[in-house]
């Protein structure tokens, strides 16, 4: 379960969904949990906050510098993230960090589709590819059958914006064609994933986190960061293989392709 | 109709489905009609079989360079299309041009997922924005009402491989991560050009192919390129404004997303 994931890394936790996830993270008994809090600049005014809420919980939350589209990036934190877990594994590594840009066809470009992708797709993949090593060393030595949060599992935060069905009512009023694009490839590459490391036992899922009030979601948003974050925690703490490759709201209902 | 859409740009036309594509259109019917073939090096040796074929046509079949990753590229092809279109619309633009790479997520890097998705994504949209005027001209002087490919079109070539309901079953024996991922994204774009350009009268569909023995289909394909043609030609026949958006296999049968 997410709440008893004993060691977890949480992507682009500076701020937004990534940031609340940390805190309730933290807030949560659990003996021994190490949380990785990655963000491009924990040095930077906008690391603040994460940086205050780690001063909270010595020993338990752990910021690391992780620019997810920086290749040198992805390899250091993974070497301070080894360096803190010692012989234990990764049971849950978050793909949170992402861009949203608002354009539409008209007004979007070849740059802005690059960045969506880099940062939402791309950095997703290298991330999860230099961590595999630490989230199979946590699938073998869990000792438990079957697939969880708890025992390995990577948990790509989606959006329902990536939902091909969602369009022709949604587009008009929030095109964000990039984003578009771009969750509905980390939607496929999730999927991809769930297939091509279902033998280690490490678990895939999406999740698409309600439209919320956060900085990327702006003030319109229909639910807080917190409401967003404990329906997420749950959902994670229900995972099994049978949603090994599944795409889950917040409220844990199913969300179509 | 794609047999009676008077001008038809295609996008890499020189071998493959757009070669054919480009042969199948030449010998039908279609008084005044202009082919644009482009492809990246029309004086290539791997371009002359497009060459030959435009010797057979003259003023028919306009071999035009087309690097669909190229900014200068696509602009200048507009350039040249326009010269020969005059005050005439281009009716119908086919965007088949695309890479495959056989990589699964252990074997791929940041630079062949950048790849796939230039060409795939990025050119298609590329390409797409630089024709909208031709084809809004193509649909504003048709005096037709309603959506068809015989008014004004965008085919995008998608694959069955870009369907997220297939991964499980299709995944282990033909990874192609890259290519699956850009053709998601791929499906995303044109889903969301169906709504953006739905009140230009301009229609947007996928198809898919089928599995061909070309040279990215492989010797292993189901079907040769002329049957997979012969019935995506007949499914651009059969468009109307109920297709636009429409994911469809070159049997006319809807594709999952």
């Amino acid at each position: 379960m997410a709440g008893k994931a004993c060691n977890v890394l949480i992507t682009g936790a500076n701020r937004g969904l990534g940031l609340e996830m940390v805190k309730q993270l933290a807030e949560m008994s659990c003996p021994g949990r190490k949380i990785f809090a990655g963000c491009r600049d924990p040095s930077a005014p906008k690391s603040q906050s994460l940086q205050e809420l780690a001063k909270k919980h010595p020993g338990v939350i752990h910021v690391i510098r992780l620019d997810t589209t920086d290749p040198c990036s992805v390899k250091e934190s993974a070497k301070q993230v080894s360096l803190v877990l010692g012989k234990n594994g990764l049971n849950l590594l978050v793909n949170n960090a992402g861009v949203l840009f608002h354009s539409n066809m008209q007004t979007t470009g070849a740059k802005e589709m690059q960045d969506s992708f880099n940062t939402n797709v791309v950095g997703t993949m290298m991330v999860t590819k230099e961590f595999l090593p630490y989230l199979r060393v946590a699938a073998k030595s869990s000792g438990k059958s079957g697939m969880s949060c708890s025992k390995a599992a990577v948990v790509n935060i989606s959006t329902i914006l990536g939902s091909m069905t969602t369009v022709s009512d949604m587009y008009s009023f929030f095109p964000g064609i990039s984003y578009r694009i771009s969750k509905a490839g980390l939607n496929m590459l999730t999927v991809c994933n769930a297939v091509e490391f279902k033998e280690d036992g490490i678990l895939f899922a999406l999740l698409h986190p309600g439209w919320v009030r956060t900085d990327m979601g702006g003030e319109g948003g229909e639910i807080e960061a917190p409401e967003s974050v404990i329906g997420m925690l749950q959902v994670m703490d229900s995972l099994t293989e049978k949603q090994n490759g599944a795409f889950l709201g917040y409220n844990g209902k199913p969300v179509s392709w």
